[in-house]
Protein backbone atom coordinates (compact mmCIF):
# COMPACT_ATOMS: atom_id res chain seq x y z
CA UNK A 1 0.00 0.00 0.00
CA UNK A 2 1.42 3.34 -0.85
CA UNK A 3 0.59 6.69 -0.10
CA UNK A 4 -1.79 8.96 -2.09
CA UNK A 5 -4.33 6.05 -1.89
CA UNK A 6 -7.04 5.96 0.75
CA UNK A 7 -6.98 4.06 3.30
CA UNK A 8 -9.68 2.60 5.88
CA UNK A 9 -10.52 1.18 8.89
CA UNK A 10 -13.48 -0.47 11.27
CA UNK A 11 -12.82 -0.04 14.35
CA UNK A 12 -15.04 -3.40 16.76
CA UNK A 13 -15.96 -2.78 20.30
CA UNK A 14 -16.02 -6.06 21.90
CA UNK A 15 -17.82 -5.91 25.25
CA UNK A 16 -21.12 -6.39 27.09
CA UNK A 17 -20.92 -3.55 29.45
CA UNK A 18 -21.20 -1.23 26.30
CA UNK A 19 -24.28 -2.50 25.52
CA UNK A 20 -25.61 -2.71 28.48
CA UNK A 21 -25.38 0.78 29.03
CA UNK A 22 -23.49 0.39 31.96
CA UNK A 23 -19.65 1.59 30.47
CA UNK A 24 -19.92 4.50 28.33
CA UNK A 25 -17.69 3.66 25.21
CA UNK A 26 -14.63 6.63 24.93
CA UNK A 27 -12.07 3.93 22.53
CA UNK A 28 -14.08 4.94 19.48
CA UNK A 29 -13.02 8.31 19.54
CA UNK A 30 -9.17 7.95 20.75
CA UNK A 31 -8.81 5.67 18.06
CA UNK A 32 -10.75 7.79 15.37
CA UNK A 33 -9.16 10.64 15.90
CA UNK A 34 -5.40 9.01 16.06
CA UNK A 35 -6.62 7.24 12.98
CA UNK A 36 -7.56 10.37 10.94
CA UNK A 37 -4.04 11.84 12.15
CA UNK A 38 -2.11 9.28 10.20
CA UNK A 39 -4.75 9.53 7.00
CA UNK A 40 -6.52 6.28 7.84
CA UNK A 41 -10.45 7.18 7.45
CA UNK A 42 -12.96 5.21 9.78
CA UNK A 43 -15.59 3.34 7.89
CA UNK A 44 -17.84 1.73 10.60
CA UNK A 45 -17.59 0.45 13.88
CA UNK A 46 -19.33 -1.97 15.73
CA UNK A 47 -20.01 -2.94 18.82
CA UNK A 48 -20.80 -6.91 19.91
CA UNK A 49 -21.09 -8.91 22.69
CA UNK A 50 -19.06 -11.29 24.08
CA UNK A 51 -20.10 -13.91 21.97
CA UNK A 52 -17.25 -16.35 19.81
CA UNK A 53 -19.67 -16.76 17.03
CA UNK A 54 -20.76 -13.20 16.59
CA UNK A 55 -16.97 -12.12 17.01
CA UNK A 56 -15.84 -14.67 14.38
CA UNK A 57 -18.54 -13.50 12.05
CA UNK A 58 -18.22 -9.79 11.95
CA UNK A 59 -14.35 -10.07 12.06
CA UNK A 60 -14.50 -12.13 8.77
CA UNK A 61 -16.79 -9.32 7.09
CA UNK A 62 -14.44 -6.25 8.63
CA UNK A 63 -11.04 -7.73 7.55
CA UNK A 64 -12.41 -7.88 4.11
CA UNK A 65 -13.78 -5.02 3.57
CA UNK A 66 -11.30 -2.59 5.57
CA UNK A 67 -7.58 -2.02 5.27
CA UNK A 68 -7.32 -2.25 8.44
CA UNK A 69 -9.46 -3.75 11.42
CA UNK A 70 -9.28 -2.30 15.47
CA UNK A 71 -10.34 -4.50 18.46
CA UNK A 72 -10.75 -2.91 21.56
CA UNK A 73 -11.86 -5.56 25.12
CA UNK A 74 -11.68 -8.92 25.81
CA UNK A 75 -8.26 -9.58 26.05
CA UNK A 76 -7.96 -9.95 29.92
CA UNK A 77 -7.47 -12.63 32.03
CA UNK A 78 -11.40 -13.63 32.95
CA UNK A 79 -13.55 -16.13 31.93
CA UNK A 80 -15.42 -13.20 29.53
CA UNK A 81 -11.91 -12.43 27.65
CA UNK A 82 -12.32 -14.53 24.50
CA UNK A 83 -11.22 -12.23 21.85
CA UNK A 84 -7.85 -13.78 21.35
CA UNK A 85 -9.27 -17.39 21.01
CA UNK A 86 -11.81 -15.99 18.68
CA UNK A 87 -9.44 -13.80 16.67
CA UNK A 88 -7.18 -17.50 16.14
CA UNK A 89 -10.65 -19.27 14.75
CA UNK A 90 -11.43 -16.01 12.27
CA UNK A 91 -8.36 -16.65 10.93
CA UNK A 92 -8.10 -20.64 11.62
CA UNK A 93 -5.11 -20.00 13.10
CA UNK A 94 -4.00 -22.03 15.92
CA UNK A 95 -4.44 -21.16 19.67
CA UNK A 96 -1.14 -21.19 21.42
CA UNK A 97 1.32 -19.96 24.00
CA UNK A 98 3.39 -16.98 22.40
CA UNK A 99 6.45 -17.34 24.08
CA UNK A 100 7.85 -13.41 24.08
CA UNK A 101 4.84 -12.55 25.78
CA UNK A 102 5.02 -15.26 27.96
CA UNK A 103 9.05 -13.98 28.75
CA UNK A 104 7.58 -10.49 28.66
CA UNK A 105 5.10 -11.10 31.33
CA UNK A 106 7.37 -13.69 32.99
CA UNK A 107 9.37 -10.37 33.68
CA UNK A 108 6.69 -8.21 34.39
CA UNK A 109 5.20 -9.74 37.30
CA UNK A 110 7.60 -10.51 40.88
CA UNK A 111 8.51 -14.22 41.44
CA UNK A 112 5.31 -16.22 42.05
CA UNK A 113 2.64 -13.88 40.63
CA UNK A 114 2.84 -15.10 37.04
CA UNK A 115 0.04 -17.20 37.86
CA UNK A 116 -2.41 -19.35 36.07
CA UNK A 117 -5.00 -16.44 35.24
CA UNK A 118 -2.21 -13.93 33.88
CA UNK A 119 -1.08 -16.77 31.51
CA UNK A 120 -3.78 -16.82 29.88
CA UNK A 121 -3.14 -13.44 28.84
CA UNK A 122 -0.55 -14.89 26.70
CA UNK A 123 -2.58 -17.52 24.98
CA UNK A 124 -2.58 -15.74 21.12
CA UNK A 125 -3.38 -16.68 17.68
CA UNK A 126 -0.17 -18.42 16.03
CA UNK A 127 2.29 -15.82 14.38
CA UNK A 128 0.41 -13.24 15.83
CA UNK A 129 2.74 -10.12 16.75
CA UNK A 130 3.09 -8.44 19.79
CA UNK A 131 1.70 -4.77 20.55
CA UNK A 132 3.61 -3.76 23.58
CA UNK A 133 1.57 -2.33 26.47
CA UNK A 134 4.06 0.25 28.25
CA UNK A 135 1.18 0.57 31.09
CA UNK A 136 -0.04 -2.67 32.63
CA UNK A 137 2.25 -5.33 30.98
CA UNK A 138 -0.05 -7.88 28.78
CA UNK A 139 0.67 -6.88 25.65
CA UNK A 140 -1.93 -6.78 22.26
CA UNK A 141 -1.35 -8.36 19.26
CA UNK A 142 -1.94 -8.49 15.54
CA UNK A 143 -2.28 -10.97 13.23
CA UNK A 144 -2.75 -9.72 9.02
CA UNK A 145 -4.44 -6.39 9.51
CA UNK A 146 -6.06 -6.80 12.75
CA UNK A 147 -5.11 -5.46 15.43
CA UNK A 148 -6.27 -6.58 19.25
CA UNK A 149 -6.52 -3.90 21.66
CA UNK A 150 -7.18 -4.00 25.71
CA UNK A 151 -10.64 -2.44 26.61
CA UNK A 152 -9.43 -0.55 29.42
CA UNK A 153 -8.87 3.26 27.33
CA UNK A 154 -5.87 4.73 29.95
CA UNK A 155 -4.08 1.41 28.64
CA UNK A 156 -5.48 1.11 25.16
CA UNK A 157 -4.35 5.08 24.72
CA UNK A 158 -0.76 3.92 26.26
CA UNK A 159 -0.42 1.45 23.21
CA UNK A 160 -1.12 3.11 20.75
CA UNK A 161 2.53 4.97 19.88
CA UNK A 162 4.36 1.44 19.63
CA UNK A 163 1.83 1.17 16.53
CA UNK A 164 2.27 4.00 14.44
CA UNK A 165 4.90 2.74 12.29
CA UNK A 166 2.69 -0.59 11.23
CA UNK A 167 0.02 1.06 9.98
CA UNK A 168 0.46 2.60 6.78
CA UNK A 169 -1.72 5.92 6.28
CA UNK A 170 -2.70 7.89 3.07
CA UNK A 171 -2.81 11.17 3.08
CA UNK A 172 -3.85 12.74 6.20
CA UNK A 173 -7.98 13.91 6.19
CA UNK A 174 -7.71 17.63 7.13
CA UNK A 175 -10.93 19.37 8.33
CA UNK A 176 -11.76 22.77 8.99
CA UNK A 177 -14.40 24.28 10.99
CA UNK A 178 -16.51 27.15 11.16
CA UNK A 179 -18.91 28.10 13.35
CA UNK A 180 -21.76 30.24 13.55
CA UNK A 181 -24.49 31.56 15.38
CA UNK A 182 -27.79 30.77 13.56
CA UNK A 183 -29.95 27.58 12.65
CA UNK A 184 -29.71 24.53 10.36
CA UNK A 185 -32.30 25.87 8.45
CA UNK A 186 -31.27 29.01 7.72
CA UNK A 187 -27.83 27.68 6.12
CA UNK A 188 -29.19 24.82 4.59
CA UNK A 189 -30.12 25.67 1.34
CA UNK A 190 -26.64 27.82 1.04
CA UNK A 191 -24.79 24.82 1.84
CA UNK A 192 -26.35 22.72 -0.14
CA UNK A 193 -25.65 24.62 -3.66
CA UNK A 194 -21.62 24.61 -1.78
CA UNK A 195 -21.83 20.85 -1.17
CA UNK A 196 -23.22 20.31 -4.95
CA UNK A 197 -20.48 22.68 -6.41
CA UNK A 198 -17.48 20.65 -4.07
CA UNK A 199 -17.76 16.99 -4.36
CA UNK A 200 -14.48 16.13 -3.19
CA UNK A 201 -14.78 17.98 0.41
CA UNK A 202 -17.15 16.19 2.91
CA UNK A 203 -19.18 18.69 4.60
CA UNK A 204 -21.02 18.27 7.65
CA UNK A 205 -23.17 20.42 9.48
CA UNK A 206 -23.97 19.80 13.43
CA UNK A 207 -26.12 21.74 15.46
CA UNK A 208 -24.85 22.83 19.25
CA UNK A 209 -26.17 24.46 22.23
CA UNK A 210 -23.64 26.05 24.23
CA UNK A 211 -23.58 28.50 27.04
CA UNK A 212 -27.37 29.42 26.32
CA UNK A 213 -27.32 30.21 22.88
CA UNK A 214 -27.95 27.84 19.76
CA UNK A 215 -25.56 27.78 16.86
CA UNK A 216 -24.50 25.68 14.22
CA UNK A 217 -20.54 23.94 13.52
CA UNK A 218 -19.87 23.30 9.60
CA UNK A 219 -17.02 20.67 9.49
CA UNK A 220 -15.07 20.62 5.84
CA UNK A 221 -13.38 17.56 5.50
CA UNK A 222 -10.91 16.76 2.73
CA UNK A 223 -7.23 15.56 1.94
CA UNK A 224 -7.11 18.61 0.15
CA UNK A 225 -6.01 21.96 1.44
CA UNK A 226 -6.77 24.03 -1.31
CA UNK A 227 -10.11 22.63 -1.85
CA UNK A 228 -11.22 22.86 1.91
CA UNK A 229 -9.90 26.83 1.51
CA UNK A 230 -11.95 27.23 -1.64
CA UNK A 231 -15.07 25.63 -0.16
CA UNK A 232 -13.88 27.79 3.08
CA UNK A 233 -14.64 30.62 0.85
CA UNK A 234 -18.04 29.97 -1.13
CA UNK A 235 -19.17 29.11 3.16
CA UNK A 236 -17.89 32.88 4.05
CA UNK A 237 -19.49 34.55 1.03
CA UNK A 238 -23.06 33.45 1.78
CA UNK A 239 -22.50 34.10 5.69
CA UNK A 240 -21.58 37.49 4.94
CA UNK A 241 -24.81 38.26 2.98
CA UNK A 242 -27.17 36.26 5.65
CA UNK A 243 -25.46 38.53 8.00
CA UNK A 244 -24.40 35.75 10.18
CA UNK A 245 -22.11 35.99 12.72
CA UNK A 246 -19.47 33.69 13.28
CA UNK A 247 -18.56 32.82 16.54
CA UNK A 248 -15.22 30.72 18.11
CA UNK A 249 -15.79 27.12 19.70
CA UNK B 1 -44.91 -10.32 21.14
CA UNK B 2 -45.90 -11.16 24.62
CA UNK B 3 -43.78 -10.38 27.81
CA UNK B 4 -41.49 -13.34 28.77
CA UNK B 5 -39.91 -13.59 25.20
CA UNK B 6 -36.31 -12.34 24.68
CA UNK B 7 -36.64 -9.14 22.91
CA UNK B 8 -33.59 -7.40 21.10
CA UNK B 9 -32.20 -4.05 19.39
CA UNK B 10 -29.88 -2.84 17.30
CA UNK B 11 -28.89 0.66 17.34
CA UNK B 12 -27.45 2.51 14.38
CA UNK B 13 -25.41 5.55 14.76
CA UNK B 14 -25.42 7.57 11.72
CA UNK B 15 -23.19 10.29 11.28
CA UNK B 16 -19.42 11.05 9.86
CA UNK B 17 -18.52 13.34 13.05
CA UNK B 18 -18.80 9.80 15.42
CA UNK B 19 -16.22 8.08 12.78
CA UNK B 20 -14.23 10.75 12.55
CA UNK B 21 -13.50 11.69 16.17
CA UNK B 22 -14.99 14.46 16.74
CA UNK B 23 -17.86 14.40 18.62
CA UNK B 24 -18.44 11.17 21.46
CA UNK B 25 -21.46 9.23 20.65
CA UNK B 26 -23.23 9.06 24.06
CA UNK B 27 -26.58 8.54 22.32
CA UNK B 28 -25.72 4.37 22.42
CA UNK B 29 -25.42 4.89 26.13
CA UNK B 30 -28.87 6.27 26.72
CA UNK B 31 -29.90 4.12 24.65
CA UNK B 32 -29.20 0.83 25.82
CA UNK B 33 -30.12 2.16 29.64
CA UNK B 34 -33.41 3.13 28.43
CA UNK B 35 -34.42 0.15 26.78
CA UNK B 36 -32.64 -2.43 29.15
CA UNK B 37 -34.85 -0.40 31.52
CA UNK B 38 -38.26 -1.77 29.64
CA UNK B 39 -37.03 -5.42 28.92
CA UNK B 40 -35.08 -5.06 25.60
CA UNK B 41 -31.52 -6.51 25.21
CA UNK B 42 -29.45 -4.18 22.99
CA UNK B 43 -27.52 -7.09 20.88
CA UNK B 44 -25.52 -5.08 18.72
CA UNK B 45 -24.67 -1.08 17.33
CA UNK B 46 -23.01 0.23 14.42
CA UNK B 47 -21.77 3.17 13.44
CA UNK B 48 -21.56 4.17 9.54
CA UNK B 49 -21.11 7.33 7.47
CA UNK B 50 -24.13 9.51 5.95
CA UNK B 51 -23.80 7.28 2.58
CA UNK B 52 -27.16 6.21 1.23
CA UNK B 53 -26.34 2.92 0.30
CA UNK B 54 -24.83 2.00 3.16
CA UNK B 55 -27.72 3.10 5.48
CA UNK B 56 -30.07 1.29 3.61
CA UNK B 57 -27.87 -1.94 2.88
CA UNK B 58 -27.32 -2.15 7.28
CA UNK B 59 -30.96 -1.44 7.64
CA UNK B 60 -31.99 -3.79 5.53
CA UNK B 61 -29.79 -6.68 7.80
CA UNK B 62 -30.65 -4.89 11.18
CA UNK B 63 -34.48 -4.75 10.89
CA UNK B 64 -34.45 -8.41 9.85
CA UNK B 65 -32.25 -9.67 12.73
CA UNK B 66 -33.53 -7.70 16.08
CA UNK B 67 -36.86 -6.59 16.89
CA UNK B 68 -36.15 -3.67 16.90
CA UNK B 69 -33.96 -0.86 15.33
CA UNK B 70 -33.34 3.02 16.65
CA UNK B 71 -31.52 4.60 14.66
CA UNK B 72 -30.06 8.48 15.31
CA UNK B 73 -28.81 11.57 13.00
CA UNK B 74 -29.53 12.49 9.97
CA UNK B 75 -33.21 14.17 10.34
CA UNK B 76 -32.59 17.45 10.26
CA UNK B 77 -33.10 20.20 7.61
CA UNK B 78 -29.22 19.84 5.92
CA UNK B 79 -27.66 18.32 2.53
CA UNK B 80 -26.22 15.95 5.38
CA UNK B 81 -29.52 14.74 6.73
CA UNK B 82 -30.32 11.57 4.36
CA UNK B 83 -31.89 8.99 7.12
CA UNK B 84 -35.71 9.80 6.47
CA UNK B 85 -34.72 9.25 2.41
CA UNK B 86 -32.72 6.06 2.83
CA UNK B 87 -35.30 4.42 5.03
CA UNK B 88 -37.88 5.11 2.50
CA UNK B 89 -35.37 3.15 0.36
CA UNK B 90 -34.67 0.28 2.89
CA UNK B 91 -38.29 -0.54 2.81
CA UNK B 92 -39.42 0.65 -0.62
CA UNK B 93 -41.99 2.91 0.29
CA UNK B 94 -42.60 6.16 -0.86
CA UNK B 95 -40.55 9.33 0.01
CA UNK B 96 -43.38 11.78 0.69
CA UNK B 97 -45.01 14.67 3.11
CA UNK B 98 -45.93 13.54 6.22
CA UNK B 99 -49.07 15.90 6.72
CA UNK B 100 -49.46 15.73 10.51
CA UNK B 101 -45.80 16.45 10.67
CA UNK B 102 -46.59 19.30 7.82
CA UNK B 103 -49.44 20.84 10.90
CA UNK B 104 -47.32 19.94 13.32
CA UNK B 105 -44.39 22.36 12.02
CA UNK B 106 -46.32 24.80 10.92
CA UNK B 107 -47.70 25.59 14.20
CA UNK B 108 -44.55 25.49 15.77
CA UNK B 109 -43.06 28.61 13.63
CA UNK B 110 -43.84 31.61 13.70
CA UNK B 111 -45.46 33.02 10.21
CA UNK B 112 -42.71 32.93 7.91
CA UNK B 113 -40.22 30.99 9.38
CA UNK B 114 -41.16 27.41 8.42
CA UNK B 115 -38.75 28.00 5.28
CA UNK B 116 -37.90 24.97 2.20
CA UNK B 117 -34.96 23.86 4.75
CA UNK B 118 -37.55 23.45 7.82
CA UNK B 119 -40.17 21.61 5.60
CA UNK B 120 -37.88 19.12 4.92
CA UNK B 121 -37.91 17.44 7.67
CA UNK B 122 -41.32 16.72 7.10
CA UNK B 123 -40.38 14.00 4.30
CA UNK B 124 -40.78 10.52 5.62
CA UNK B 125 -41.33 7.49 4.43
CA UNK B 126 -45.20 6.98 3.57
CA UNK B 127 -47.32 5.44 6.56
CA UNK B 128 -44.59 6.46 9.43
CA UNK B 129 -45.76 7.03 12.63
CA UNK B 130 -44.56 10.04 14.10
CA UNK B 131 -42.10 10.12 17.19
CA UNK B 132 -42.56 13.34 19.06
CA UNK B 133 -40.30 15.85 20.03
CA UNK B 134 -41.23 17.69 22.82
CA UNK B 135 -37.85 19.44 22.46
CA UNK B 136 -37.78 21.24 19.19
CA UNK B 137 -40.57 20.50 17.54
CA UNK B 138 -39.36 18.44 14.34
CA UNK B 139 -40.95 14.69 15.40
CA UNK B 140 -38.91 11.61 14.24
CA UNK B 141 -40.77 8.63 13.19
CA UNK B 142 -40.92 5.17 12.98
CA UNK B 143 -41.78 2.73 9.95
CA UNK B 144 -42.66 -1.08 11.25
CA UNK B 145 -39.45 -1.89 13.38
CA UNK B 146 -37.56 1.01 12.91
CA UNK B 147 -37.41 4.06 15.11
CA UNK B 148 -35.59 6.51 13.60
CA UNK B 149 -34.18 9.97 16.35
CA UNK B 150 -32.28 12.92 15.96
CA UNK B 151 -28.83 12.65 17.20
CA UNK B 152 -28.77 16.04 19.37
CA UNK B 153 -28.12 14.08 22.36
CA UNK B 154 -30.71 16.27 24.83
CA UNK B 155 -33.16 16.09 22.29
CA UNK B 156 -33.15 12.23 21.88
CA UNK B 157 -33.50 12.01 25.64
CA UNK B 158 -36.46 14.01 25.54
CA UNK B 159 -38.02 11.93 23.18
CA UNK B 160 -38.00 8.47 24.63
CA UNK B 161 -40.80 9.15 27.18
CA UNK B 162 -43.26 9.24 24.20
CA UNK B 163 -41.83 6.39 22.70
CA UNK B 164 -42.34 3.51 25.67
CA UNK B 165 -46.22 2.33 24.93
CA UNK B 166 -44.86 1.66 21.12
CA UNK B 167 -42.06 -0.58 22.60
CA UNK B 168 -42.81 -4.17 23.95
CA UNK B 169 -40.08 -5.43 26.50
CA UNK B 170 -39.77 -8.94 27.57
CA UNK B 171 -38.94 -9.27 31.29
CA UNK B 172 -36.36 -6.43 32.36
CA UNK B 173 -33.14 -7.18 32.26
CA UNK B 174 -31.80 -6.84 35.91
CA UNK B 175 -28.16 -6.57 37.12
CA UNK B 176 -25.99 -6.92 40.77
CA UNK B 177 -23.06 -5.27 40.64
CA UNK B 178 -20.11 -6.55 43.05
CA UNK B 179 -16.88 -4.42 43.40
CA UNK B 180 -13.22 -5.65 44.64
CA UNK B 181 -10.04 -4.65 46.06
CA UNK B 182 -8.43 -7.23 43.63
CA UNK B 183 -6.88 -7.19 40.10
CA UNK B 184 -8.50 -9.88 37.59
CA UNK B 185 -6.01 -12.64 37.81
CA UNK B 186 -6.32 -13.66 41.36
CA UNK B 187 -10.30 -14.51 40.65
CA UNK B 188 -10.50 -15.10 37.03
CA UNK B 189 -10.32 -19.08 38.01
CA UNK B 190 -12.86 -18.38 40.48
CA UNK B 191 -15.28 -16.41 38.55
CA UNK B 192 -14.88 -19.09 35.25
CA UNK B 193 -15.99 -21.64 38.15
CA UNK B 194 -19.16 -19.61 39.28
CA UNK B 195 -20.04 -18.76 35.60
CA UNK B 196 -19.82 -22.58 34.52
CA UNK B 197 -22.42 -23.23 37.27
CA UNK B 198 -24.55 -20.06 36.37
CA UNK B 199 -25.34 -20.09 32.87
CA UNK B 200 -28.28 -18.41 32.68
CA UNK B 201 -26.66 -15.42 34.39
CA UNK B 202 -24.24 -13.05 32.68
CA UNK B 203 -21.26 -12.57 34.48
CA UNK B 204 -18.75 -9.74 32.96
CA UNK B 205 -15.64 -8.71 35.24
CA UNK B 206 -14.46 -5.16 34.12
CA UNK B 207 -10.99 -3.76 35.85
CA UNK B 208 -10.97 -0.31 37.36
CA UNK B 209 -9.19 2.46 38.69
CA UNK B 210 -10.78 4.71 41.02
CA UNK B 211 -8.92 7.33 43.46
CA UNK B 212 -5.68 5.96 42.71
CA UNK B 213 -6.61 2.63 43.65
CA UNK B 214 -7.29 -0.70 41.24
CA UNK B 215 -10.21 -3.13 41.89
CA UNK B 216 -12.61 -5.15 39.61
CA UNK B 217 -16.11 -4.58 39.04
CA UNK B 218 -17.92 -8.32 38.41
CA UNK B 219 -21.44 -7.29 36.79
CA UNK B 220 -24.52 -10.27 37.14
CA UNK B 221 -26.93 -9.84 34.49
CA UNK B 222 -30.48 -12.12 34.16
CA UNK B 223 -34.33 -12.10 33.99
CA UNK B 224 -34.36 -13.79 36.90
CA UNK B 225 -33.58 -12.21 40.36
CA UNK B 226 -33.18 -15.50 42.28
CA UNK B 227 -30.19 -16.64 39.65
CA UNK B 228 -28.22 -13.70 40.39
CA UNK B 229 -28.81 -13.81 44.24
CA UNK B 230 -27.82 -17.32 43.81
CA UNK B 231 -24.78 -16.62 42.06
CA UNK B 232 -23.82 -13.26 44.26
CA UNK B 233 -24.18 -15.93 46.73
CA UNK B 234 -21.50 -17.86 45.48
CA UNK B 235 -19.28 -15.18 44.58
CA UNK B 236 -18.96 -13.89 47.81
CA UNK B 237 -17.72 -17.46 49.10
CA UNK B 238 -14.48 -17.16 47.30
CA UNK B 239 -14.23 -13.48 48.47
CA UNK B 240 -14.71 -14.31 51.65
CA UNK B 241 -12.51 -17.22 51.26
CA UNK B 242 -10.02 -15.50 49.60
CA UNK B 243 -9.97 -12.25 52.12
CA UNK B 244 -10.55 -9.73 49.33
CA UNK B 245 -12.20 -5.81 50.44
CA UNK B 246 -15.27 -5.13 49.02
CA UNK B 247 -15.74 -1.92 47.72
CA UNK B 248 -18.16 1.11 46.96
CA UNK B 249 -18.35 1.93 43.46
Amino acid sequence: MTKNTKVNAAILIIGNEILSGRTQDTNTSTLANWLNSIGVKVNEVRVIPDIEKKIIETLKVLKKENNYVFTTGGIGPTHDDITAESVSKAFGAKYEIHKEAYKILETYYKPGEFNEGRQKMVWMPENAELILNPTSGAPGFSVENVFCLPGVPSILKSMLGGLKNRIVGGEPILSHTISLRTVESEIANSLTKVQDQNEDVEIGSYPFFHAGKLGVSIVLRSENQSKINSCNSQILEFVKQKKIEIVDR
